[in-house]
């Protein structure tokens, strides 16, 4: 379509005030936080803009910016703070992109029944300040809390530091509005729980842009939390760690953090408080005075049967101060070497298995510096590891691909799930079919029933054209 | 079709054992515990049988029947045990019943992982027994258990008595595997947790039947608790007992049985326990024994301090004797007394006034007999009300519609959702679209892209031609 043309409608539809192509705002619009993109944006020293960016400050504009998209089969990219990781968000030159920051207040919270009502592009921790305020907390502290948005989580399937206790973003979501990809709005009704049907908010958890825009959240909030208790305890290995976690999990507790760094993230991050070797495990427990102290003692004799030594509370105020603090991966592009973050999840009968296959695996690559891996959200049934990697060579984006593949095909090969909390994206697109296998199909058919001229977000998780 | 072609066809693609046109057989696949079926039975002395019962034996079997189904457009309804109570099977006579009772074997357990396998058609009370004999078990107690099968549960999205602590069958659902209303076998994976797209197994979750049939579940499951304690507290009223429940879940506690029953339900069940005019709170709570005694006086000084007095340990007892012991609706209906039970939800700022204004209007009626009530699901942000009711008259078919129609309406009229854990079926149909409103959508566009031809449980839930 005529760029021209374009701007010239949306501007009349919305007000031309809310339609812009400054570079500027093109420029910090138009992707996410994925490091490749990072990367071509420093090799490349230049980019193509995408159409426009319009900023939405109602449902209602959303609604009516899809539907003049899908009637002019104008592909339309959302954008909730850019925070991602993976490369869901992209725009490309045709592309109009949907900006969702000024969608940002809290519409008001519900004390009795504990939900509070938000706008998606709300940022995460201003939102939980606001709750804070009143007493109350989310429960959901992503590491990208200060730069990611409440809608945000929703779409990508968030989850936070504290989720063994208060559940990951699926369980917080009462209710959504969004905008189908026709332009029409749908509302799910914010019940404590029914049986009407399947649960049709589920749609949007992890749809990435890809179905439509979610516009409001009713979130599930709590009470802030009477007491909290810091442990930590060194482990002979990794192996015996998660063991411990196992053993926890089964036993019925659910400390807020159960977070265990293998040795060279232990050394790296709690370097006097680990022998060599020792892998270290960082629990927080929260809730009731009784609870917290019932919970401490347990946690404290199972990790001392299964091998572990107990290492105080500093360890654990370490990582508490310290958890959002993160290497920009332009500190270390500019010297030639690609970070990245690859986290998987499996039962507990395949997770020691894949720790080690995906270490093997990455440690065979010759450009590989360092990789190395943390388990930070755990099940009764299994947990994840959250692996970290350091990568050089001449070609980085090469050294990437290498990089990930290894990774992808090692927790494929043990029964791993590919993503278990940043998603999908265009850094996990090739590996989905595997992952899903014949429930592909399913994804294809709500792609096609819910946006059958293709115009959200194309490119993301499934092939451009469905 | 022709019934002879049917029949030919079905037997040469599956085995003619495999297909029965056995009248007792017919009749006992033909329709679930609907209240108003039987009631039609009893009136009517005679029914119109469907086409045929197909005996599945496996995945495939179901496959092959339904691909031949969606070419031929013959409908299809799945019939796990037949326990639901809202008319979700009643075979018409062009209808073939694809019988899963004969698909019952657990397949394994995985003790590490604590997960296992099971064929749809498994009876609740023989799974949770199997379960039992190797220490662990499912946490999942609905009052049909005896007479449920494992898949219905995940069909119409059941919950169970102790469902406050272990969750309500979406939250014990780790994968599905099912075949689509054109044959093709689909399977979802076993994470503990993933960020992989859109959780596809929701789809099933509530289906009803109406996308495709479940053959085989991951459940998680759980050991069997160390520790179990009893405990009952009288109260002034029902809305003083609702509240001290909203405090003790506000509080972070999770009693796998919080059940307050009202004044009526109060005096019926436990007469010697309770004054006149008060409600009755059973709790039961389970798990480590350190996290059952803090819970304990957790939960007695909640309730203490909002009213309540403490009955012991007796009244606990009695009801989990007495539990699952209900009155047939044959019985009253051979008194010309038609009764039902019908359950909602709410979030807390309403559940008060909704209980309040189903009995209300319940009670204008002047066929009613008596209406009751209790709450036996509950969560942070709400708690669901279970309404019994007798009512006479005449015209017992249209005295029921009544009955229905001033619960559902007052439900509606205090943001309550129609259904708790019982689902929709025929009766709850008519009130489908305004439970849902713009979201009805969504429901409409997911059968339409699965089942385009409409083949799969055709009346339930949505209108029969998509």
């Amino acid at each position: 379509m005529d760029t021209a043309k374009l701007l010239a409608d949306l501007g009349a539809l919305l007000g031309a005030d809310k339609v812009s192509r400054d570079p500027a705002r093109l420029a910090a619009r138009h992707r996410d936080t994925w490091v490749l993109s990072l990367w071509r944006k420093m090799r490349d020293k230049q980019f193509l803009p995408p159409a426009c960016v319009v900023t939405l400050k109602s449902t209602e504009d959303a609604a009516k910016l899809l539907q003049y998209a899908a009637g002019n089969k104008v592909p339309v990219v959302p954008f909730g703070a850019g925070s991602g990781v993976c490369g869901g968000i992209l725009a490309e030159p045709e592309v109009v992109v949907a900006d969702l920051t000024e969608l940002n207040r809290l519409l008001w919270v519900d004390e009795v029944s504990l939900t509070a009502r938000v706008e998606a592009g709300m940022l995460g921790a201003e939102y939980e300040r606001a709750l804070r305020e009143r007493g109350f907390s989310m429960g959901h502290f992503p590491q990208s809390i200060d730069c990611s948005s409440v809608g945000g989580w929703v779409a990508t399937r968030a989850a936070g530091q504290f989720s063994t206790k208060y559940g990951c973003v699926e369980d917080m979501l009462l209710a959504v509005r969004a905008v189908l990809p026709d332009g029409t709005i749908v509302e799910t009704k914010a019940a404590p729980r029914a049986s009407a049907g399947p649960d049709l908010k589920q749609i949007f958890l992890g749809s990435e842009g890809t179905l439509g825009i979610v516009t409001e959240l009713t979130y599930r909030i709590h009470p802030v939390p009477e007491a909290t208790q810091l442990r930590s305890f060194s482990f002979p290995s990794m192996h015996a760690g998660l063991e411990a976690i196992r053993l926890v999990m089964r036993g019925g507790w659910r400390p807020a953090v159960l977070r265990l760094y293998d040795d060279v993230e232990a050394a790296r991050h709690f370097g006097g408080h680990v022998d060599e070797g020792e892998a270290l495990l960082v629990v927080v427990s929260e809730g009731a005075r009784t609870m917290v102290a019932a919970e401490g003692d347990a946690v404290e004799q199972i990790c001392e049967a299964a091998g572990g030594r107990s290492r105080g509370r500093a360890p654990a105020q370490k990582w508490l101060k310290e958890r959002n603090v993160v290497p920009s991966f332009e500190t270390f592009l500019e010297q030639g070497i690609i970070v990245d973050t690859i986290e998987v999840a499996a039962l507990w009968g395949r997770i020691g298995e894949l720790y080690d296959a995906v270490l093997e695996e990455m440690r065979k690559l010759p450009e590989l510096i360092v990789v190395s891996g943390h388990s930070s959200h755990s099940y009764p049934q299994g947990t994840n590891i959250y692996f970290s990697f350091a990568a050089g060579g001449d070609d980085l984006e090469a050294t990437y691909a290498r990089c990930w593949e290894a990774a992808m095909k090692a927790t494929l090969d043990h029964d791993g799930t590919i993503s278990h909390h940043h998603g999908i994206g265009r850094v996990r697109a090739p590996w989905l079919p595997a992952e899903l296998g014949s429930s592909h199909l399913l994804l294809r058919l709500l792609k096609r029933a819910i946006d059958p001229h293709g115009i959200m977000n194309p490119g993301v998780m499934l092939e451009k054209v469905c």
